[in-house]
């Protein structure tokens, strides 16, 4: 089977069909920590989108994207993360029902987000396969549209739109880097940058404690996660059909970060830019601060995730 | 002894002063805390100013409007906070010394960010008259020029500049309100405001543990704040000469707030705009959570003072 890949001009039909509903996220610079690690650097601060993650665009523009027969019933996925949070927005903001399948063990404000934007949640034990077979009854007893939270066309072009603003802004970047974890992001920033510019370099960031992503690319298959140990929570899927043939043939190089490099660069924007992101955003700070080799003296675009953690504990 | 107030043109003029090296800070607002508060609210984000703090406009503004020959031994003050560091970032733009009387047991952050500045310290003991007898010791020797953090017309005309900027984006305001410590911030605020617009309301937000504004308005004159007890560690400081005849004149309630409001409203700016402030922004907030009754269905301009803040502490 033979999937089909979003071009630039589906990222463009994306772009218009979000304007509506969502942010155009700004793009901030910190000279400390540019000159700290010998490039400059631009970030894209997707903790300033709606649900405080890029995910809002992906399902924005999934649930806009159905026609009315398909949307009629609803949409549904499982999540424990920024996904669930952002397609009961879209679908609250479409007028449609939305169904969640979450993780009994799920932190209390993961619910409370999906529960705020009226998502109805169904809960389930916390493994991959009771989730997949809760996700099925679900949809049989209520006849709701799956949208997949990475393995998607709709949900790849909506994600890519931040790198349409971000190259809209900051034509000339050399590189973008942007963290991996089911690989809808970075699938979305490489057609974006690659559609518009074949010269920039894209690469990915990862952490050691759930390199499948690295692993992969080394070997030239999808190499599934197993026992992911990282504190980025967003990062602990593996890759997707749809997404890995992407990732394989626009990413240059996939840069693995220790936990304590997360941390540090965590805590560099948190102290610097007086901003608050999520570890799974920090990994992109911490791989040029792990490789200063690369990216010396280049103009490199960064793309912070979303700034969705936990505020009664800091991780430094 | 009469003080000349600063009018909107010096505002103005400052503003120009200033541009070539201020931000332009953010004007954020988030749909959940407004109608938490029942108010619809725009966020002034001097925590996204050069230093971290709105302190920068007032000594950028300061330095710059010194002539060539007061400026020439350098300038000098004694602060240990968002003042000593944003004197020594405008000292450093002009390319002349600056030399900052700071108390020994000042946080090793603020030390630091002076040091970084390149800012030249002289330490004292931690008493107010200490201070003040350093200081004068270091301007005998030096010749610098003392620029006073807030009794200053120059500091309360660049402090005003915030202001100048929110009724530029957002010029149907029905009230503002600003943080009080020694009062530079909110002078400043009460020049532009009914300079642009006499209707407009000016409200002060203070600590009830640091209230001595509150007490200088009902009583008509400077109360000096003693033993202040507040974690808002930027409104510590009594009014001054020159600040307090500008807020009796403008300034239509103080409206004090609990400890326990401040830490609450920082944990919600935290969490809902993804921003850090410090705890002396979060007074701005706490008031309309503490005075539920005041400013209903207004549209309410806050400002937020700064982001320098403690990252090894939370105080939830």
């Amino acid at each position: 089977m033979r999937y089909l890949t979003p071009t630039l001009s589906d990222l463009e039909k994306a772009a218009e069909r979000i304007a509506p509903f969502a942010e155009i996220t700004p793009i901030l610079t910190c000279s400390a920590i540019s000159e700290m690690v010998g490039a400059e650097l631009f970030f894209k601060c997707e903790n300033f989108q709606k649900v405080g993650a890029f995910k809002f665009r992906g399902a924005c523009n999934a649930v806009f994207s159905l026609t009315d027969d398909e949307a009629a019933k609803g949409v549904a996925t499982h999540s424990s993360g920024n996904h669930a949070a952002a397609l009961s927005l879209a679908g609250k903001l479409r007028g449609i029902p939305v169904y969640i399948v979450m993780p009994s063990n799920a932190p209390e404000i993961k619910k409370r987000a999906v529960k705020g934007y009226g998502g109805r949640i169904t809960y389930c034990e916390p493994t991959l396969s009771a989730r997949e077979s809760t996700l099925k009854i679900v949809i049989e007893k209520t006849h709701a549209f799956e949208i997949h939270p990475f393995n998607d066309e709709q949900i790849i072009a909506g994600q890519g739109t931040a790198t349409l603003e971000l190259l809209n802004t900051i034509p000339d970047l050399d590189v973008i880097i942007a963290p991996i974890g089911g690989g809808g992001l970075i699938s979305g920033t490489c057609i974006a940058a690659k559609g518009i510019n074949p010269n920039i370099t894209i690469m990915g960031a990862e952490p050691k404690g759930a390199d499948d992503a690295y692993l992969s690319l080394a070997k030239g298959e999808i190499v599934p996660q197993t026992n992911p140990n990282t504190i980025a929570d967003g990062l602990l899927s593996s890759l997707g059909k749809k997404t890995f043939p992407i990732i394989a043939e626009h990413v240059s190089k996939i840069l693995t970060v220790s936990e304590k490099n997360i941390i540090r660069a965590m805590r560099l924007v948190w102290e610097r830019l007086n901003i608050i992101i999520e570890p799974s955003s920090a990994v992109v700070l911490a791989a040029l601060l792990e490789h200063p080799e690369e990216n010396k003296e280049k103009k490199v675009g960064l793309i912070f995730s979303g700034g969705n953690t936990d505020l009664d504990h800091l991780y430094w």
